[in-house]
């Protein structure tokens, strides 16, 4: 029985001849079952990395039009070769540029959001038996210029299309299995979860595993698109992911995650009047700098102290801005530590099972990993541990709540 | 008073980043004159090379649909990084694709002649003052696929532009300083010509001088665009083109063109009956076959030969076209000379002026250099040799018209 399945390759997938006749052969025997392809290509290895090399060369603040412009070359290569790819294996394809498959989005060059998509050319190409490879990361405007999609974007691509074309499935190809329990690298006995909600993949998106990106899972869950992270290179079964998986028996979390991306601040000897938290906090937004973990002490002698986390290319920018408002704002100092690290349970079990923080807290207090700030929501439980300490930390909590309870 | 130039730039042109600054500085130096400018620009150096080679390693036989698909790219990154580099300068500029500027072709993939140019985009543009780039080489067909224009297509792209905006000048921006009266490789006291017309530029094109495509040449003609080809590294005036230039007072000619992609056949012994020659030449028009130079020896014992000329990469292919009809010509044998060369004069002021032709033969004749076909039109006269006499043919042929009359 036929269905249509919307695959998505990563730019490691497609980086040279051999690796581009694998994908086409993935692609291939997709279509040779009976199913309807629609295939979304990233830019080729490093071509993205070498022409923001030739760009800065030329003008090291080029306009973000002009860089669409440039950057869009990549994925329009990588289609055009793969077609030739599966031609050469005699199948019928076609390759699509994102203003060919009437992806439209708003203005927003190097970061744009998707807002339609014009189905009826794929709709006629898989209506001819072609196999529609699909150009990545890119759109057209609303003046017909290319706009790209920023990071993750061949994933929000393939989650679109998947998502206006109703398709079955949507298979992000990369080369990983699937997503872990943990990152491998660090955590030897990680094992590959075959199912995870689209929540606990948002929270592990957002929190650095780097697996899928977090518009591309938003996508998926909004529309209920059925995902699939599978690796290009094992052929091994991936790692679904859906709005319900089957109960976990012996864990009620799918996975540690580390972020590394962190800095913090913390602005100590605040007078404790009201609306102080909201006057930093609108100037840091106002300024597009996300804040994330937010801790506030319990005030002692009319004063009182504000800790938060930015992502660690803000940091400079950020303690700059405080700078600037020291009188209005009344701190005696601000104290900086930039070399923290995240690190996060996430589970959707979670919400229904007590102790599962006091579990994580306690493997990292036998480990003697000094936890300096905590954030909870349902399905997480993030704690900001000393960067030095974050690979361990994700081993101890990982070995307490999987191999002490066997593997799922 | 401000005008509407087009200009066009060449890959070597715009090889590097230092080449692309400098393109940018000519841009910007004719819209800081008042002038509004719409600039089309080829792939860099070697970029359209190195897409083929990957191409070819891929699939050596893909089809031309992908491999516009692929090629096209190569003249979008030059457009977006010359804009980078005006951007830079401080000056307003966009850059488009062929698609965006609404570049209408047949559909014949690879080789796709231009229908129509929708020149609305580009209008508004210039309308608020911005300077325009344009990926040459590259349209869209009806199916909105990307075509491309063929050899010569970024010099065809420039003068259609030209033509379909009114523009008052059209300028070919290349490596070398003009059109000359020979190839100063070969001939030291070549001199620039400061004018020439169409047909002598047509003539000059078609023979190899590899200044001009014909194509682009043929178009100026039709629409009257005055063409100018100049140096994008010299800063020196350049060659113009245009329909009537003034009156040459020591020379005939214009110059003295070169072809060594040239093969010569001979069918010896043909049966001196009607219709063969009508037989031979429809067999290779069918099979696209183009046919140059033709002579026909005049019938004895009953026989006849037919001697031509073909593009020298089609020799094998007209050969085994003949060879599979030799029952039904009925000839002897197939003479092949892979070897030879075409060298002609050109000249709009040959036809009202006798003996041109035959002070020719003279040089050549003086020089030891045999003749082995010629042929005439109205304003050039051809001839082939071997193709080890080629260039010192058009050194004595330069001799004897430009030295002896002193230079034009």
């Amino acid at each position: 029985m036929g269905r249509l399945i919307v695959q998505k390759f990563g730019g490691t997938s497609v980086a040279n001849a051999e690796r581009l006749r694998n994908v086409a052969r993935i692609i291939t025997e997709t279509y040779k079952a009976g199913n309807d392809v629609v295939a979304v290509l990233s830019a080729q290895g490093d071509t993205t990395d070498d022409l923001l090399e030739k760009a800065a060369e030329i003008n090291p603040r080029a306009s973000k039009r002009e860089m669409d412009m440039l950057l869009s070359t990549g994925e329009q290569v990588s289609i055009a070769l793969c077609a030739m790819a599966i031609e050469a294996m005699g199948f019928p394809v076609i390759s699509l540029t994102g203003w060919q498959v009437g992806l439209k989005t708003n203005r927003n060059y190097g970061d744009a959001r998707i807002t339609r998509i014009d189905k009826d050319r794929i709709t006629s190409e898989l209506g001819q038996r072609r196999i529609v490879l699909v150009a990545g990361f890119q759109g057209i405007n609303r003046f017909d210029d290319v706009t790209t999609l920023g990071r993750g974007g061949s994933d929000t691509s393939a989650v679109a299309l998947a998502a206006v074309l109703h398709a079955d499935l949507c298979q992000i190809y990369t080369d990983v299995d699937g997503v872990f329990t943990a990152d491998p690298r660090i955590v030897k006995d990680a094992t590959k979860l075959d199912e995870i909600t689209y929540d606990e993949m948002l929270e592990l998106a957002t929190l650095g595993a780097q697996v899928l990106h977090n518009r591309s899972v938003e996508m998926a869950k909004k529309y209920q698109v059925n995902l699939e992270v599978l690796s290009s290179f094992s052929g091994n079964p991936g790692t679904k992911v859906k709005e319900v998986v089957k109960k976990m028996e012996k864990s009620h979390i799918s996975g540690v995650a580390k972020d590394k991306n962190i800095a913090r601040l913390a602005l100590v000897g605040l007078a404790d009047k009201p609306g102080t938290a909201f006057k930093i906090f609108s100037l840091l937004a106002r300024e597009k700098i996300n804040v994330d973990i937010i801790l506030q002490s319990i005030g002692r002698d009319e004063s009182k102290d504000i800790s938060f986390t930015v992502a660690r290319s803000d940091l400079e920018r950020a303690t700059e801005i405080l700078e600037r408002h020291h009188e209005s704002l009344g701190f005696k100092r601000i104290e900086v530590n930039a070399k923290s690290a995240k690190v996060s349970i996430v589970g959707a079990g979670m919400v229904n099972s007590p102790g599962v923080a006091a579990k994580m807290f306690e493997a990292l207090y036998d480990a003697g990993i000094n936890i300096n700030m905590i954030s909870t929501s349902e399905i997480k439980v993030s704690v900001l541990v000393d960067e030095s300490d974050a690979d361990r930390a994700v081993q101890v909590i990982h070995n307490r709540f999987f191999r002490e309870f066997g593997q799922r």
